[in-house]
């Protein structure tokens, strides 16, 4: 930080960091400048002019020689490398003074447990550990096994008695034993409850008790994330993602369990994620020139359709009712069993689910973020389309999943898409003249519009009044930028010249009315769950976001069209990839592992469509930000302020 | 029995089952009879004189019509049904009447601890037991996973908590709960020790419970027993048996593991024995008509090569000083992972190893025979190229395998075969004209000679006095059975024209040599032992004979040889196959399941190469019955009963 902005006329500093782009600076100080083209610098719409100080621009034939010389710059195409002030020009400018200030950065935290808490608190202990011993080698008047040997090594030299033994590493014990004069190092599973006796997995010859390593997968729908962590030093190593290769059978969870129906489905599909996992994997080993060898297990988290179809387990019964999945505990398997390239004596540990729409990826995210052990009272929620919701705090939690539909992904929306290059990211409105301003996702030309830029699409059009509380747009404006589609009533976002596909970019009545959906559905699952155990939202604490998506979501934003809770932004935090996050905990702590069936089973799952209250709540829930205004005091007074 | 054989002028009388083989009559009685060819019926030397009663004979060309009129039959073609009177003939008559009876059945009483014992003692609880459950099918006010709900009706119904479940059984869970409305079976492991969770492995739809089974094998090194139980009837169903197919590979443990060290050939080994006990396997399950997936678990007892060679585990060390095997305490290994055509769920339990040559087939063996809590002190021993001997009772074990060379097994013996068809079994001499009573299995031409063949054969060659305690012939018989051959001086059992083969079938000095030495390493064996826990012979309480050698052994001559120590022959038992009967033990009692590592553990090893005193022992083993004959009174008595 230490680059201070200044935008005027209004007189607004923001501090960013060095190498910011202007736009988004304006962006973050809540000032307006027209943008049509995402940022890509083609539309010359977002002329400032830098009045002192110095920008680092790209120069584009939109600008005259003449307009240069006297200071004007694309926004889009400026980096901030000093204090800048910088004076906003007519076109873009507000009568109504600024739009209401971004607070993006807001509640973004790290999660409240990890691996440097996890060290400061005890609970670093990975479950698997590697012991050096140097043994006596054998003679005609002490000629025990090699394994008997190895197990009276342990139990002298490190304390510990009555071993077990993994099948596979017995079968080059021997020559391992051998190779270095009986010096080995013995890799131990204390992952079983701690009544059961440790496993000996692995045994390398000489003293490798330094490398050491473990992985944690996040089977997600969309996205495989795969983590090499080094549980020696205590560190994470790297970390690869691909799309689960499974999407080629179907894009959600519900079109994946009807074809793991078919001939040969549910093998395909569980040989198709484990290509996925072994192609990462390797990947990220050969980056960081691991043998996978040095692999001692794999903790996984995944939602409960993903977690049996990773293990080949048919999931035929978690899509009809009443909704029972085969297995919330999946037992430790041997990773090789699913066709997972790794050596023989790998261990899967896969994280407990809760029910059919709230898995292993919410379990751990649970355990990431700590909620389990907190007093405060918590929502914990994971926006998606089965967004999953979590209230509780130390001594109950209960859960729930809420159908929200794909809107947030950009399903169902005729523009919608993934977060991914060309999407559009962020907008404001002038609410005058309704012109854009538009920053897409690597600021190039826009193509489509990704959830959380749905979700500022809408706060933008509430703000700028272009939409009435019921999604409508309001009959009484008068701009080309509304007008009759196809599929109803549309604001163009984007003109087909600044486009990347030659059209019209455009956001629906229709699309809106998912949207609200969608939102409602989440609300009004957080606001049921909650009325059930007899609270209410102001009784909550802290809210958690979890999820990819989560990430990007502009919290003021989010609670303006009523996605989420109006409450003080510093009670919002966000974990990113908690699922990840809870697998790579799970892998660092023994205590975490042993944790985990029991914060599963400490989750009360209520069956939303079953629950008193939750269809009215629903209902209330579809209007921008809610029928009960009382709710969002902060999005009234928002709103307030941008018509003052 | 029931029918009474008096043979004339000896007046001797014997009971004998129905049926029963005139000649071999005979021998039980110790009535010499001459018999040439076996028993096959073509020598005619066999011929007696039936008195009085009735005999079912096959009449040969060897007999005239007249003869036969006269009651003269051939004693190896006629079948005892009744009480009859036989008159041997002069030239089978001997002058000093009859050679000592015969006490083969001495001692042949079935295994201490048996499935009754089992029952009765309290002890017949298997691991794996099946526990029916007819469970509330889901709603959505019930909608727990279906493992939940069967972990839920077992904890109420069977009172079993705290479940773990098996990996594989959980991919068609969902459908076998549903198959007949969530009435299901399931198999249960209480395998692990009790403080581990019991696992469910296997789910049935409906009432299996009285359908449950397990299989016991005995892998030899050469033959591969494999045996059928019934763990709800608490019964064996059927028991198969077939060479080793590793045999290709090599004769014994010490080839076998030469050829585990070449490219491959361990994998070779184990995929050959894998591949022997499936046709095994599935040849008794069919002729039973039991489907394989209703095997819960499979118990295996082999010696410590054979265990390591079946597990895919180098053996490398067992067969270099100090003689270290990999492991002695094989863990449970999924049998797929083996190779073994059986579901997913079933675990293979091998009984532990004591060390490089006293392995789990010995192991077993002193489960089944319940020396590890006799009061009596014991001596337990398998005879064969690696004799094992254990001495101890209830409260300490001894254990040591002898070198003793495969003579027994007829190895190194130019006429040595297996108890195969043919094969000399029974033998005596007439004791002034050499002239052999020969009974071969099959009571067909002889081939060769069995193991038990050779015992008996020296037995009878000390009674006649052919042989002197150094086991030389004696120079002054007049006999041309006595030769010179091209190995040294032997001695013409049966002549060209009684053979299969057309040539003379002899034993020579040579021979003799190697028996004594494989019988001397026995003796000074178990002597050893018990000086160096500071004990004597006549200490010895009761003899254990195991093994399928044991089967055919004449205890008597085995005594006379000096193999076996001279104790009261009501103190030998004989149990048999006892490293099979073990693993079907194991397989019906969990108790001994448990027991079976601590009764490892018990049995202290001794290296006899490395113990004070074995070689002198030896050396003076190397005599027949042994240099102080003190040890062998009724041996003593039994030479000059003949010589009287």
């Amino acid at each position: 930080m230490g680059n201070h902005v200044t935008f005027k006329p209004y007189e607004i500093t923001v501090e960013v960091a060095d190498g910011e782009n202007l736009l988004r600076a304006a962006l973050m100080a809540g000032v307006h400048i027209n943008a049509s083209c995402g940022g890509e610098g083609v539309c010359g719409k977002c002329k400032v002019l830098l009045e002192s100080g110095e920008l680092t621009s790209t120069r584009s034939g939109l600008l005259s020689d003449e307009e240069f010389d006297l200071g004007y710059r694309q926004a889009c195409q400026s980096f901030v490398h000093g204090d800048v002030v910088i004076r906003i020009p007519p076109e873009s400018l507000l009568d109504r003074r600024t739009l209401t200030r971004r607070r993006g950065g807001v509640g973004l935290r790290p999660s409240p447990i990890d691996l440097e808490t996890l060290k400061s608190t005890g609970l670093y202990n990975p479950a698997f550990q590697k012991k050096f011993v140097a043994l006596p080698p054998p003679s005609l008047s002490d000629n025990a096994c090699d394994l008997g040997r190895l197990e009276q090594g342990l139990a002298r030299q490190h304390g510990l008695d009555s071993l077990a033994a993994d099948f596979f590493m017995l079968r080059h014990l021997a020559q391992v034993m051998r190779q270095d004069n009986f010096r080995v190092t013995a890799t131990l599973d204390f992952a079983q409850r701690r009544s059961r006796k440790p496993r000996v997995v692995q045994v390398e010859p000489g003293d490798t008790s330094q490398r050491h390593y473990a992985i944690a997968i996040d089977v997600g729908t969309t996205t495989v994330w795969v983590q090499i962590l080094d549980l020696a030093a205590g560190k994470i190593i790297g970390t690869g993602a691909d799309y689960n290769s499974q999407m080629s059978y179907g894009d959600d969870v519900i079109t994946r369990m009807v074809f793991s129906q078919k001939e040969q489905g549910l093998q395909k599909l569980q040989r198709s994620v484990a290509a996925t996992i072994n192609q990462v994997m390797h990947r990220v080993l050969k980056k960081h020139q691991l043998p996978v060898t040095e692999i001692s297990h794999i903790t996984v988290a995944a939602n409960t359709t993903m977690t049996h179809l990773f293990y080949g387990i048919d999931p035929k019964y978690i899509r009809l009712a009443p909704y029972t999945p085969a297995v919330c505990h999946p037992p430790p398997v041997r990773a090789r069993d699913l066709g997972l390239e790794v050596p023989d004596h790998v261990f899967i540990y896969a994280v407990s689910s809760v029910s059919s729409y709230v898995g292993g990826d919410i379990v751990a995210g649970v355990l990431a973020s700590g909620i389990y052990k907190d007093p405060k009272l918590t929502l914990f929620i994971d926006i998606g389309t089965n967004g999953e919701i979590v209230i509780g705090n130390q001594q109950w939690l209960a859960c729930a999943a809420c159908s929200a539909g794909p809107a947030f992904e950009g399903g169902g929306i005729k523009f919608g898409m993934r977060a991914a290059s060309g999407a559009i990211e962020e907008v404001s409105l002038n609410p005058e003249t309704y012109e854009p301003m538009i920053i897409t996702i690597d600021m190039v030309k826009p193509k489509g519009i990704c959830g959380s830029g749905l979700i500022n699409i809408l706060a933008a059009m509430m703000e700028a009044d272009v939409i009435s509380p019921n999604g409508k747009f309001r009959d009484d404006l008068n701009t080309p930028r509304i007008r009759l589609g196809d599929e109803g009533r549309e604001f163009v976002l984007a003109m087909a010249p600044d486009t990347q596909s030659g059209q019209d970019i455009t956001l629906s009545e229709g699309d809106i009315d998912n949207l609200m959906r969608a939102k409602g559905a989440m609300f009004a699952g957080y606001v049921t769950l909650l009325e059930n155990v007899g609270l209410k939202l102001e009784d909550l604490e802290q809210v958690i976001l979890a999820g990819a998506f989560g990430n990007f979501i502009n919290i003021d934003n989010a609670i303006a069209i009523g996605l989420l809770p109006d409450l003080p932004r510093e009670s919002y935090h966000y974990v990113g990839n908690a699922s990840l996050q809870g697998a790579s905990l799970l892998a660092f702590s023994r205590d975490l592992l042993e944790e985990e069936r029991r914060v599963a089973d400490m989750m009360t799952n209520f069956e939303l469509s079953e629950t008193p209250g939750f269809m009215d709540q629903y209902i209330a829930a579809l209007f921008l930000p809610h029928t009960k205004m009382e709710y969002f005091p902060s999005v009234s007074e928002r709103l307030k302020a941008a018509k003052d």
